[in-house]
């Protein structure tokens, strides 16, 4: 799918803010200034060198090193809120030109050029960071290209008897999904960028999925790997499970285009469930819910798509799904708090049978029914277009995310609501747990606020106090949203300053130029 | 437990060769030279300064700082078969001094004094690695110490509600499992080492214990790391799951004391199962049998436990029971030429029905009951004594391993026992398969060989060819006996010269004077 220029992907998806949810924005947070995107507005010429992109030229051929405003727009930045704002009025920075090589032989041809050209090179897939990952970021060098992997787009083999596939990185999810569909396996993964994200960047930003707790992250799922470097090629990943010293592969992985170029996947893969049922429920605490997800999870027993919003997101989400009276006063009259969405899929035997093994460890938990799991379903990939609308009506709106473990997931959350909360006043703060671990789950946070005079600022500040508030609750600066520029200066809290040389070490092997995504991962 | 000077443990549990073994082993393979262990000989004198002797004596204390021959003799080498070789002639190298530090801080300030004297450095917690791994190496450097972790033996704490152990690195296996049975939890780690191999080990060598498919791996259980290195401290782990760039606790575990010196893990642990049922089963041909581990793996109901033999070692093991002629003659008249032990362990209700999963997806499987489970569960970890009855019997043993994706563990099982059968002219060589993953498994290989006039020549020119045979068919160099010093040379061939670059750099990061052991790992 092409990502709309200044919104998410195909405009054509957006619905509109229903009225009496704008009532219900209008009243509960206020509107700020209603905005909309300025037309493609035109660049300042590319600050390519003849030479190189004649060279580039060369490698690629011409209609493969682009330059002109169309392409170096549709490059130009992520999709964080900020990245919006400044697309939104045109003040996005955008690269020198676009190269789209058509295959890893070509990857690494380039990446020779640009190391002895001194050019800077932001890998990129479906362009959907929202940690911006994909700035055109120039550092210490005069001009900035985007290598766009959109042509790597093949699945190269699907091995029947191991469960595994192996991926070219540039294609999306739904392709790739429906080429291993038509061979009768799933990847599984499906995180609400599913519909323009990337297997590349899947696998370059340790992406989690909304059946993550079933299928396990993306991360998890990656056996092998060829990854092109300025330095050569790697290629990891032999055998079923290794102890053939450090794990390398996992160095890659999460790698976020510092560190080289992946060209190529090999994955787990599953056969496609016959049967997916998706089931709504609520909790009378969010304590009460935790506690469920936890015992789910701890006895082996839990959903492949375990979700449980907090007391405010249920709330909001009641509010603008326009839930009737008759229906708000049910769940009152029940103490039904928190809504919860338990996913199972599978033969319908084995739907059946999880199904019962999952609830058998639950207490307290309230079923209505699949309707309101199909809701959501449907609705999964839905966000990020609200997004634009909400935009539109001059609503802050950005979301946050971390993991704690079970025994500190209480405090963190009330650490980083407390955080926003008082960084925004009058904002409204909601959380849902998404992901679920042994020793501990994801805390998924959404934050609707008045915009500001100054929006960019505005947020700036809020972002800084809900990381301090993560950093100082011992949790991790993100679950699955990645480091890029944007959590760049907390690395250092995440993994030490002796971790941070590592890395630096690490990537003087690989990119010895630094050409590879200057400004991102590595303070 | 202490380890007998030149064997296995504690020499009290070594029963000696059965006669109806020693007249199978005559027969079958040929028995070599009998030998006995030499009794503890005289070493040169240590050649530690004893400028710096008193540098760390000033640290440690005198007591803890060893140049005495039994402490030296004691920390000379791991338990290959080559190592056991060396012990019983008399002629293993010994480290110079044993360190004996106790705590962190003062694990630190050691390695900072090596790094300042020029001191090679062996990390050295169970000694019990088969792959070189504690070898006292001096590389470049006039004198190597050992590093002895034992006295870092505590609980630090443990986390009911995430189901979370920290532990520090010397405790055996046996000492963390009971510490943490007092708290109603397991690790669930039993690798055949476990009564002598240690907790440091078992995550700086990715070790995997008999019930991996079901608890994990170590690797996969380790949340969290402090690492000293002589550049400063690591403290890796923060949250429940984390994206925030490279995985550098993965780098870390397995890097095998030769990026820093592992003191404190933080673990999963499971409550403690009530029920353990390990259950002896039979199928028709090895192929029947891999497909129906793969069967279970792959429809996510695989035993705890779940171990296969080969029809030549299923044939070894029946011999050397001594199984009786009617026993014989049932499983002959029944077709049955691999045995299989499945074990579940949990409360009596979840091993009822996880059993019964198991199983509905197994066609062929004979069942002969929990005796044969138990009687494997009984001597689970008697292998290492019987091979010091072996050696003393002038018999060749010695394992070796890899793992596979399920689509090429035929090829590779294949492969490897022709290499062994051509290098070892007359050699039985055994092979089972013990852990699962849903792509694939590992293959556990040993080999009993009438002794040659020149045993150590005749071992590393086999161990050679298996391993080369194991490269050439795409598996890796180790599943998880590590890398050590008898791996090394093959790391270029797991990872590629690019990623043995990165391995170096890493090291030359945390490790600058390259004193951490050595000789290992990095080739």
């Amino acid at each position: 799918m092409t990502m709309a220029l200044a919104g998410w992907g195909d405009p054509a998806r957006r619905t509109g803010l229903p009225l009496h949810a704008l009532g219900w924005l209008e009243r509960e947070i206020g509107l700020g200034a209603p905005s909309t995107p300025v037309p493609p507005w035109e660049l300042p010429p590319s600050a390519l060198d003849p030479v190189h992109q004649s060279r580039l030229v060369g490698l690629l051929g011409r209609e493969h090193v682009r330059t002109d405003d169309q392409a170096r727009l549709r490059h130009a930045a992520g999709r964080s809120y900020l990245d919006l704002l400044a697309l939104r009025a045109g003040t996005a920075d955008s690269p020198d030109a676009v190269l789209l090589p058509a295959d890893a032989a070509e990857v690494a041809a380039v990446l020779r050029v640009c190391a002895q050209a001194g050019l800077a090179v932001v890998p990129f897939g479906g362009g959907t960071s929202v940690v911006g990952g994909v700035a055109p970021l120039r550092g210490r060098f005069a001009s900035v290209v985007a290598l766009d992997l959109g042509r790597l787009n093949a699945l190269v083999a699907v091995d029947h008897e191991a469960l595994t596939a192996t991926l070219q990185p540039g294609l999306t999810g739904p392709a790739a999904e429906a080429l291993l569909n038509a061979q009768g396996v799933t990847l599984g993964h499906f995180p609400q960028s599913y519909e323009c994200a990337t297997i590349g960047g899947y696998a370059a930003t340790r992406s989690s999925g909304q059946a993550s707790t079933g299928y396990g992250r993306f991360d998890e799922m990656v056996l092998g790997l060829v990854v092109q470097t300025p330095a050569g090629e790697l290629r990891l990943g032999r055998g079923a499970a290794s102890a053939a010293g450090p794990d390398l592969r996992g160095l890659l992985v999460g790698s976020e285009g510092a560190f080289g170029v992946i060209t190529e996947v090999t994955v787990r893969v599953r056969p496609q469930p016959a049967v997916k049922r998706y089931e709504g429920f609520f909790f009378r605490s969010w304590a009460a819910g935790i506690a469920a997800l936890r015992a789910m999870e701890q006895a082996g027993l839990a959903p492949d798509v375990a979700r449980l919003s907090d007391p405010d997101e249920t709330k909001v989400q009641l509010a603008l799904s326009g839930a009737s009276k008759v229906q708000r006063g049910y769940l009152r009259a029940r103490r039904a708090t928190c809504f919860a969405v338990f996913g199972w899929e599978g033969t319908a035997e084995t739907v059946r049978s999880r199904r019962t093994a999952s609830l058998s460890v639950v207490t307290g938990a309230i079923g209505v029914g699949t309707s309101a799991g199909d809701k959501w379903a449907h609705g999964r990939y839905d966000g990020p277009y609200l997004r634009d609308d909400l935009l539109d009506a001059g609503v802050l709106v950005e979301t946050l995310e971390t993991s704690a473990r079970w025994s500190s997931l209480l405090t963190t959350h009330a650490a980083v609501r407390s955080a926003l909360q008082t960084a925004l006043p009058g904002a409204v703060v909601m959380c849902h747990i998404s992901h679920l671990y042994r020793q501990g789950a994801s805390l998924y946070f959404t934050v609707l606020g008045k915009q500001a005079d100054e929006p960019i600022a505005q947020w700036q500040q809020a972002k800084r106090a809900a990381t301090d508030a993560i950093v100082a609750s011992g949790a991790t600066i993100t679950h699955h949203h990645a480091v890029g520029a944007d959590h760049r200066d907390w690395m250092t809290d995440e993994v030490g300053a002796l971790g941070v040389e590592v890395l630096r070490a690490v990537k003087a092997v690989l990119d010895p130029a630094g050409i590879l995504n200057p400004g991102k991962l590595i303070p």
